[in-house]
Parts: C-alpha cells; structure tokens; sequence
C-alpha cells in the first residue's frame, strides 16, 4: 500500500468477524466501521459541509459520472480539486462511474474497450473506459478512487454475470496501469452477482493484485435481502484483513450490522438524504414519514437520545409543519438527522467491538 | 410605550433625516436601520435559524396569514410560542395578514367588520378581523405585532383609498382595543396610496395614539420608484421621532437608502431569498445570474469582501454548477448571502450615520 493510506485494525470482535479500525488518508482518518454520506453533485443535498461535519461524517462519496458530465472534471480541477471545490476538507471516495453508466444511461454499448452511451445533458455521445474513468479521478482528486467495472443487472444468467465479472478484472488491470497519482488509493471491486462461487473467484483474484482496499459491488441492485447477506458473508472474508473493505451502496441498519459481522469497513447509501426529500425520518432503526397527523401536536425532539442540531434545536410538530409546507428547511433537518443517525450506528457498532460486545448488543439486527 | 420597549436615537444625520438607534424588545435589541429577513412560514426560506444568526439577522419577521392556515396558531403556541417553535431566540415580528389576504386570497369579501375569504389549504371559508388578527398574534407571541389594515390595490381611486385608510384607522382602534400582551408591542400602519394629503392625515392620525412604532404600508405594491420615494419622504418625517419607523415589503438598495434619509428605521423584503431561489446572488448593489457562462470557470468568492459562510467558504463556480445541477444547496448558500449583504449594507449606513458620513457615502444611492 501507498505510504499515503494504512489501515490499522484496533479490535477484531471474539464471536463474528467483525473488527474496529482506522484508515488513514492524506485527508485524515476514517474510523471503521462507519457510514459514508452521499455527496453525488459535489454536494450532500441540502447539508452544507459545516452541518455534515457536525454529523460525524468522517470519508464523503461524490460520483465520477455526475461530475464528468457537470460542471465537468476541469473545472473542478481549476477549483483546486474536489475537496476544494466542494468546501470538504475530510477523506473523500469518488466512484468510478461504472454503476451510473448501467444504471442511468440510455443507449449503452458495451465493448471490451469500455461503454459509449448518450449524455443526458447535452445528447453527445460520451465513451468512459477504465483509463478515462481513471484519468477523470486522476483529475478531480478524491483519496479514493474505484475501478471502473461492469455491473451486471439482476436477474441475469450466470454466464452473463461470468462474462461481465471477468471483464471488471480486465478493466481493473487496465486502471492499475492508468493510475497515476500516489496520493490517491485505488480500490478494486469485487463483482459476481449472486453467483457465490463467481464472487469467491473474484474475490480471490482482486486480493492477488495487492490494492489499497477492495469493495463488494453490484448488490441491492434488486436481490432479495436474503441474497444480500449470502453474498456479503461469501465474500467479505475472502478479501485481505490488512486492507479496508467496503460494501457499495448498502445503507439500512440490518444489512450494515451483518455486513459488519461478516468484516467489512465502510457503506455509503443514498437513502437518509433521499428519504429527508421525501419527509421521513429514520428513527432507532424506525421510518417515519413526518406527514402522518400524530406528529402534527408532538412537541417532543425525533429523536431525545440524538445530539444533531436537529434534534436538539426542533420539535418532530415543527418538522412535520415544515414537511407539510413544502419547505426546503425540512429536508436539510432531515437529511442532518437522518446521517447522523446512520453514522452513529455504525459509531455505536465500533463501541460494542472494541469492548467486544458486537455479537451481544446487536445480535437483534444480525438474525 | 410599554415598559418593555423602548427606542433609543443614537446619532442623526446632519444632511438627512437618517438616524441610527437601537430599538429594545424583550428578544433583544435591533440595532438601526436594518433590514429584517422574511420568515413566512415560522423558517427563513432554505437557512436554518444557526445560519440566520450568522447572517447578522437581528429582527425576523413570519406571516400571521400563513401560519394560521398552517400549522395553526394553536400548535405554534403549543410549541412554546413562535421563537421557540421556529428555535429563533431573537427579536421577532408577525404582520396581521392584512397585506396577505389582499393579496394572496380567492373570494374574498371586505366589510367594516373584517375580510371573509376561502382558504387555499382547504377551501374551507375564514373570517379575519381586527380582533381575530390580534388574537392570533397574541397566541403566536411574535415582539411585534402589526395592526389589521386594510390595503389598497395600485392603481385605485382616491376615493377608494380615502375609504381604506379610514377604515384602517377604525381597524387600528379595534386593534388597540383587543391587544392583551405588554410583551408585545402593536404596530400602527399608515395607508393612504400614492395620495400624499391622505399619507399625511393617517400618519399625524395614528401619531396621536402614541403607540410602540409606526410603519408605512402599501408601497411598492405596483406604483413607479419615484412615487415610492415621495410617499416615504413624505410620510415618514410626521411619525413621532421617539418611535421606531417600519417601512414595509421594501428591500432594494435605493428604497432602503433614501427611505432611511427619511428617517425610517427598518424593513423587510422576501428579495434575498426569493431571488435565490432563482439563482440569483445580490453584489454590491447588483444583481448577478449565477447560470451565466462566465461564472462557470470564475473560482472567485461571490464577494471577496463579504464574509458571509458562502463567501468564505465557495468560489462562484461552484455556486454556479449547484444552480445548473438544481442543487437546493446553491439556494441556501446565496440566501445566506444575500440576506448577509442587504444586512450589512444597512449596518454600513448605520455606522456612517454614526460618524456623520451618510449623505457624502452614500449619496449615489440618494438620488
């Protein structure tokens, strides 16, 4: 690993494969276990960097397709990079755009050399491939930077999913040799769908190649939860304990506890922000939409254990009249609390691991 | 003046009627002049009460005519009355929602007891009176509170105005009448159109009643700058000196500048928020686009002498990428900042009216 990144595993847990620990970056530390916010636009949506530091959070995503397409990787570069531009002065992750490209674009054509699809911006027709995915990182500068890989849909056939996860290793090696800055980390991803034997084989592979920190990708992409935990248990133990691991896209209390327990590091989800849009709060592992009439006279906080300014500034009635006026200050005191709270469970899981009381405390979320 | 007001005249201007004092309420002072942020809907659009503060927001102002339709004054009270429900601890004003039904209001129906018009919530038919507008101020709990006027529209006959203006002053009387807080104190409001004969006799009318402050209301409800200027030069100097001055629904530079020649105190204007929304940032005196193409690679702050958090903190390209991504953060960041500026053009004037600097300085404004 890069004399820039380490990670130091603190505490493993006695009875599951859970660890507490730290990852360094040149932008600071990343206590694991713990939940990265969202910023896909070089923003958290509604949430300026002063309020998300006030939430805990530690390591922030932003998204290479999003930002390749506005404002555009130069100018974030001529705004001194993406923690610059962005007023985030903390660790930061950019994906390398392989997900969107599968999951937003229209028009799509696959090839060995990388995908053509149509900006849905302007209509051009935009080609990323491993070493361009790689250069636009290069560029807007995050710590970590992902591999540009193939995410196969759900369902698909296993020679489907076989086909796109030997191509993802292609690719990797490809944004291996296009990776030119030290100060950034290149994680691989580990692909496979729900083909456990694939993922095994992936997941062996990736580790041969020595990276700073490895990642589980395509999953709650439409599997049944049952899958989700197969997989990450499948997979997560594979990758080398030395390195940071990180499960993409995953963001609800029970598949981050048994994703934990299965020795993985970091999440990042979109639904605390997207869930504030739309007026619900996450409460004790609890939804609740701020919309329903019993919150209308509930003069109490939403959460009366909880420490973000939310919650020690408002009452849920207020929220709730927020919500109802359509008011654009709602989201942000949701889109506040609701990180703060997915950040202090996996602060809370930390806790329980290095004073090994993981299995115990939080046997509920890991049945 | 009850007790628990009072206004102080620190300095007057030797060229102009300007002044600089401090109005006391039992939130705080108000220095003056200064301009006064809009929080209809018991938030300031897209800022949270923290940033508010930052903004140096002294006095807020919220919507009895909104608030009534939601939350209901009822919850508001519940939630400790608006400063603590809104978590604003400051000074804090309500209007009677007369402006509102004119303005905003379907079917409505004017008689000497008060105005019937159908809510636009839910269709349902409400009476506001005099007495009714106080009492829901009086349960809302703002510092001020302002008499139930009646406002006519522009253009409209003297006829018509004449009858408006008289029955505002019966209304006012109504209003004095149903007041029951000494926490609060009732704003008398002057009409009269764009008939200055009619401006006179209202203002030296309701300077009879020696109420806590007076304000001038239904100007730049349509009528051309020039007759704005008159009305205020010829209003504002027959209210009583001892009293503060509210020049209503005014924002701009130039309004503020020569309003407060005449003497007037302070003022509000949805402007600095209302123009963020649409991606607009209020420089120096000027009103900028922040979608223009020559703000997209322009990585200097919005105003490098502004200290404002989106000052400090972002270049004007990265304000100008969120208002292209429709980012709600661009329109928190330039209601932050707008609302900062017009705070701190009125604070630059009350410190040059402190020195006697007023009329030189600011003389382009003046004329």
């Amino acid at each position: 690993m890069s004399a820039n990144f380490s990670f130091q595993c603190l505490a493993c847990c006695s009875k599951t494969k859970a660890r507490a620990g730290v990852f360094f970056t040149p932008h600071g530390p990343v206590e694991t276990p713990r939940f990265m916010p969202v910023g896909t636009l070089a923003n958290v949506k509604t949430v300026t960097p002063a309020q998300l530091k006030d939430t805990g959070a530690q390591m922030v995503l932003s998204n290479t397709y999003h930002l390749h397409l506005q404002p555009g990787e130069g100018i974030v570069a001529g705004g001194g990079g993406l923690h610059k531009f962005m007023g985030w002065n903390g660790p930061m992750l950019t994906d390398s755009g392989g997900f969107q490209v599968f999951s937003l674009s229209e028009m799509r054509k696959i090839t060995e050399e990388g995908v053509t699809f149509r900006s849905p911006h302007d209509g051009q027709i935009i080609k990323l491939t491993p070493e361009r995915s790689i250069e636009i990182q290069n560029t807007l500068g995050a710590d970590v930077i992902m591999a540009f890989d193939e995410c196969p849909p759900y369902p698909a056939t296993r020679q489907e999913v076989e086909a796109a996860t030997e191509r993802t290793y292609r690719w990797l090696e490809r944004c291996i040799a296009a990776h030119k800055r030290s100060d950034q980390a290149l994680f691989g991803i580990v692909q496979g769908g729900v083909y456990l034997d694939l993922r095994s084989q992936a997941a062996l592979a990736l580790a041969e190649l020595d990276l700073p920190g490895y990642a589980i990708g395509g999953v709650s992409v439409g599997e049944p939860p049952e899958l989700v935990a197969q997989i990450v248990q499948n997979t997560a133990p594979l990758l080398p304990p030395e390195k940071p691991r990180y499960l993409m896209g995953v963001g609800t209390y029970k598949e981050m506890a048994i994703a934990i327990a299965s020795g993985v590091d970091v999440f990042d989800c979109v639904i605390p922000t997207r869930w504030a849009r739309h007026g619900t709060a996450i409460v004790q592992g609890e939804r609740w939409n701020l919309k329903n009439a019993k919150f209308r006279e509930d003069f109490a906080p939403l959460d009366e254990t909880c420490t973000c300014y939310a919650c020690q500034n408002f009452s849920r009635a207020y929220i709730s009249h927020l919500v109802r006026s359509q008011e654009i200050l709602a989201y942000t005191l949701l889109s506040i609390h609701n990180i703060t709270e997915l950040i202090r469970f996996t602060q809370r899981i930390r806790e329980a691991i290095l004073s090994d009381r993981f299995a115990t405390e939080f046997a509920h979320w890991l049945d």
